[in-house]
């Protein structure tokens, strides 16, 4: 039995979306257990599921707007904390949340801590491509700097997750650049290349630019979390506003056009599906002792319900345990 | 009368999608002159105009794949290279190619050379925002490594374009960052960030974030050319991506879908329209003691004729000069 601390009250839509997609989680898995942190009274309003769950009540929580470090040493009781608590004292296997993505950050390093040798675990999400298939970025902003030697260390966390979460058998590794030739780049990320390209562990395929990543140009992409995380908000912003122009242009185009886009609905729709990548579950804080993994501040019950079944697989494939013992090889 | 020095045999669709720009803009502008840097039996075939141009005949040019900074020393007859060439011997007041980039920023700072004052040029975009007002970014890539001092310089330069070239009397100016605190980023944004809000010539709004930058969160972006480069090489690779899935979602949607996107054309292209931004011109070397601006290697006849309607501004407004002026003062 695998044991998952959720914080019931972080996140846009809860305590709902998450009561509601640790239901369908429960029962979709007959190997989990669940522990709720947060307010009983509201959790109870929404849950369905009667075994193998337990709510834990608080009523303190961290807000989005709270500073991250301060919150996670002040608000002892907070649900978020809480949860991560557990996980440190061996009474969970995992923790998930869907609030202050700072605050969780920090709660991964301080309370759950780092596996020895990895020097700064990195924030990493499984992204769309078009043919359907995602690769897995990181950082995507967890440091606001990074050495060669972390970007060295993300090559093969992305690695192993790749293998082990996604079923890759042998990921093709890619270092986010200015441009594709060896030669490219700050000194960071030529040095970065020298590193990737001695480790015969990575499948290394060099530099891969930002324009290509959606077609697939690689199954996990290394970068800096700065430039991963302005890379990650330029998709989200370009997206969102190409979306929002085409719904403001159709519902300002009369008649016709919401004829048209009716029945353009299968084929809208199927592009919404393609852009949409909660399916992947959440992004992971890797490099942990433990699975910590971020549901988006707006999910719904189904993107809780993926990331439950994301982390779940993480336990199963037991990737952490096997990048201690990677790492520990590597010391 | 404005002479501007033309590479007609840089881009995809040169010769021919340059002369007609040529044509169009030398019917449109009574005010401007123009040399053709290139292949002459080539240029005439698609000649028009009869006045207000001269053809440079040159057998050479700069391929795509050309190592910039040796194409730019050994072939001296280049079209390009005799087209900035022509700048330094004040035969013309600026040039313009679609050809190689990096051939381009090599042409502009070893020929044509940089303001004095100015240390490390930048290329710089306007790019557009769903109000159709867009912004202006730089760097988007002519250097790998950028200082405090460098972006403090950009925030100058295209505060300098947008009030000139963009008629905006108070150009809102905003450093790309990881959040919109200002304590955000790394030494480099940080130290930046001080450097902006000291200096009280500038309209500083503080930090901006990269999934804001389409909603128009400011007139001038400043960021540096690593990060530039990656953020817009995420937004053209998101933008084509998404059109390309919509596209074959309704080709495979059959007769029904087929329907809706013919009722939706006028919807389609008003989209195209908001994402499209060669109406603004090309990419600006700026910081250079003359108008550089490079074309997008795909342009059209149109690209051409708008990006020589934005040299002609750039020379109308005296931008340059008066950016010569301001950092003599500076000095």
């Amino acid at each position: 039995m695998k044991t998952i601390a959720i914080d019931a009250m972080g996140g846009d839509n809860a305590p709902e979306a998450i009561v509601e997609g640790v239901n369908q989680a429960l029962a979709e898995f007959s190997d989990i257990e669940v522990q709720l942190y947060g307010d009983e009274s509201k959790i109870k309003q929404y849950l369905k599921a009667t075994e193998r769950v337990t709510i834990v009540h608080t009523e303190e929580k961290i807000n989005s707007d709270d500073e991250p470090v301060k919150a996670i040493r002040r608000k002892k009781k907070a649900s978020m904390v809480l949860a991560a608590q557990a996980v440190k004292d061996t009474k969970a296997d995992a923790v998930i949340s869907a609030g202050n993505t700072g605050a969780l950050l920090a709660a991964g390093l301080f309370v759950i801590g780092r596996i020895k040798g990895v020097d700064r675990p990195g924030l990493m999400s499984t992204l769309p491509t078009t043919d359907g298939k995602g690769y897995d970025m990181l950082d995507l902003g967890a440091n606001a700097e990074n050495t060669p030697k972390h970007l060295h260390q993300y090559a093969t966390l992305g690695s192993f997750y790749a293998k082990n979460v996604r079923g890759i058998a042998n990921p093709r590794v890619g270092l986010l650049n200015n441009g594709t030739e060896a030669t490219k780049g700050d000194p960071l990320h030529k040095d970065t290349y020298a590193l990737l390209e001695e480790d015969k562990s990575l499948h290394f395929v060099g530099n891969v630019e930002a324009r290509d990543l959606m077609n697939g140009v690689a199954d996990v992409v290394v970068t800096d979390g700065f430039t991963g995380n302005a890379v990650l908000k330029t998709m989200e912003g370009t997206a969102l506003n190409i979306m929002g122009s085409l719904k403001s242009s159709i519902q300002s185009g009369g008649f016709r056009a919401k004829l048209g886009a009716l029945l353009l609905k299968n084929s809208l729709y199927q592009l919404k599906d393609t852009m949409d990548y909660t399916r992947a579950g959440g992004a992971v804080l890797f490099g942990l002792k433990a699975p910590v993994v971020k549901c988006h501040g707006s999910s719904d019950a189904q993107a809780v319900f993926y990331t439950i079944k994301q982390v779940r697989t993480m336990l199963e494939t037991k990737v952490v345990e096997q990048l201690v013992d990677a790492f520990t090889v590597e010391d």
